[in-house]
């Protein structure tokens, strides 16, 4: 089956769901489907799951469980941060930071509070690495700035964010800090004190566990409304039952991430420098964000004169599974609003792909990628009506 | 096992999945695991399952698959019906009609809204079985009226309202209509053609599909704004990548519903109705809601003399799971809004339980229930210290 064949590295879009988070979840469905609302011995169960699964979640962040609110994914943890914070908040101020790296998530949610709300949003930008630096931080906030909502590591091209610096930042000036932390976690310590961070977005579809889970660390005495409200689950922070087996299967993913976090971003490590070296001695190419400060299982590379979206279809054909980008955006064709902000040439953003390895990527799997991206690199620019100077593009990069 | 002994009676709180449904979704969690949004092989198959899900559901709903919003669940969804309407629709006017007996999604959020931006919210009365009558809702429509939230028929006590009827006052003066199906689908015309509707919640975790997904039908051309932001999936109005093996799962039991909801219909309804006569014959006990315009799974009685949690605890000791009113608000001992919405006296509120039949509900299931629950009554009504005359009850409600 074609399925089988096909070399996926698009992880950071979405992981396949391990066998054993599924197994931990298969007995939420039929056997314990209980509502843990109920006042009867079968809800009971699906609530001691459901507090089991928080317990956990909570211990691995060093976090209080009163703190963690289950979500229906990163995306509506990151809406209910933002405006929950902000409408809680307005009185106090209509200022909010964000970079301009963000998600959508955190973009269009603050072009909502800007546009219709009254909110006023200053986009930071970064450096050509797309870091925030703490002194960029420092010059925006202002005296009605009332949150700061920062990403821990890029999703497009896995550049991490001195977190713990920026905090400091914020904190200083008594500004709330929420990051999204969807692509971090497996990768980076995600221990909340350690962070200093007094909201945190975590997603179970990016670390092995179902879709339609995340939550929301919310550090206690945050003040902040709901964005669902109704029957008052989740500490009255996000209403609406429980989806049981699907928080049993992120507490379950969570924890296999933690357990084999130093190994897997070892291993990670070794691969993603062996492909960018490989992919680099293709011609007239670049790598898009920092060289060490990146994610393990991030790589994002400009082929310059080629759109990414043509190399993409012709990888696909050949069972190679990766992306441009954001698979959010993926529909349209409007070059990647990350790569922009680095402050590379509209050639530079137009050509990047972005391979994202996983816990099922192997070396033999990129060593197929290896072999044949350059052939269809090469046939693309023989029909290119684009050759840019190379010298050109580096001077742009580095000025 | 102790699980298998259980007699479940909680089916509107949550129902088990269906194994038929859970097979469907197996193969989306570990096998066709893609990103919808991302542009490779893997994530066109995932998108394919999605599309197909909707295309399924909005052909039973008689809809356009344009129209079908998937959520995280139905309180999700009522809160995207109702915030969304009143945010896009404000310079109109920011008045909301709602009943008395509706669910928390629907009353918190339009507590929200009132006292948080500013949103006027009348609360219609019902008549004594639970229905909202048509010149009710007329005589509240005023000119700045820009939406109606009914319920299809109460999670509680199973009162069917006459919603076609409710949706030509509404339009008659140009007003937007909601209504809340959660406890209908499965057992009601759910055609929104038929029913006039501008706007519909469905939820996956009362029709035997996983919980965690829902949908909202909203009508081609309603102004209404998103909730949550982000990449724009769900014709841009629910941001967050999509539960794909929920919604097929969802689909799933939608689709088994439909297909069974005749003849299920016909076995509840007769199931209903002899638990009715059999709890009936216990002494000082009152059937709340409709006898016959009601959901053909509900059973809503009152034991005057004693709380309704008393006996759900003695109940549940011997393996009967029911619930006194929503699962949502368990944990309090007030009176259930619904109940005494109905102008019935607090001493047949305090000591209601419902019976929630459902798909595995046997007749031997509720022949233990007979044999079991007078004893129980009696047992309690022996150290109750309340001793109400029933002529003072009866000429209560009757009044």
């Amino acid at each position: 089956m074609k399925s089988e064949r096909e070399i996926y590295l698009d992880n950071s879009a979405t992981t396949q769901v391990d066998p054993r988070v599924k197994k931990a979840m298969d007995k939420y469905l039929i056997k314990e489907y209980g509502n843990p609302g109920s006042f009867n011995t079968v809800g009971l169960r699906a609530k001691n799951a459901l507090e089991s699964a928080r317990h956990k979640i909570a211990e691995m962040l060093n976090a209080h469980k009163r703190e963690i609110v289950f979500t229906g994914g990163g995306t509506e943890s990151i809406n209910l941060a933002i405006k929950g914070v902000a409408r809680c908040n307005k009185s106090k101020g209509k200022h909010i930071i964000i970079s301009k790296t963000e998600h959508h998530a955190v973009t269009e949610t603050c072009n909502y509070l800007e546009r219709y709300e009254e909110f006023e949003i200053t986009r930071l930008n970064v450096d050509k690495y797309g870091r925030v630096l703490p002194e960029t931080l420092e010059k925006a906030i202002r005296k009605d700035t009332i949150l700061v909502s920062i990403m821990y590591a890029n999703n497009e091209i896995g550049t991490i964010n001195g977190i713990k610096s920026l905090v400091k930042v914020a904190h200083k000036h008594g500004v709330l800090f929420h990051t999204d932390a969807c692509q971090a976690a497996g990768f980076l310590d995600i221990n909340v004190k350690n962070l200093g961070v007094d909201l945190m977005t975590l997603n179970s579809s990016k670390i092995y566990g179902p879709k339609g889970v995340g939550l929301l660390y919310i550090k206690r005495a945050t003040p902040i409304h709901p964005i669902i409200h109704g029957g008052g689950q989740e500490w009255k922070m996000r209403s609406g039952t429980e989806n049981v087996s699907g928080i049993v299967g992120f507490a379950k993913a969570l924890e296999i991430c933690q357990e084999e976090q130093e190994q897997e971003t070892k291993r990670l490590t070794e691969l993603r420098d062996y492909l960018i070296r490989e992919l680099l001695k293709i011609p007239k190419t670049v790598l898009n964000g920092h060289p060490t400060e990146r994610l393990p299982n991030n790589i994002n590379i400009s082929f310059i004169d080629i759109e990414g979206e043509a190399i993409l279809l012709y990888m696909n054909d050949q069972g190679i599974c990766a992306s441009s980008g954001s698979a959010c955006t993926s529909t349209t064709l409007d070059p990647s609003h990350v790569i922009t902000a680095l402050g590379v040439p509209y050639e530079v953003a137009h050509g990047s792909v972005r391979f994202s390895l996983g816990r099922f990527t192997t070396k033999e799997g990129l060593d197929k990628l290896i072999s044949i991206l350059p052939g269809i690199v090469q046939r693309l620019r023989k029909i290119s009506p684009i050759n840019i100077d190379m010298k050109e593009i580096e001077a742009k990069i580095n000025r």
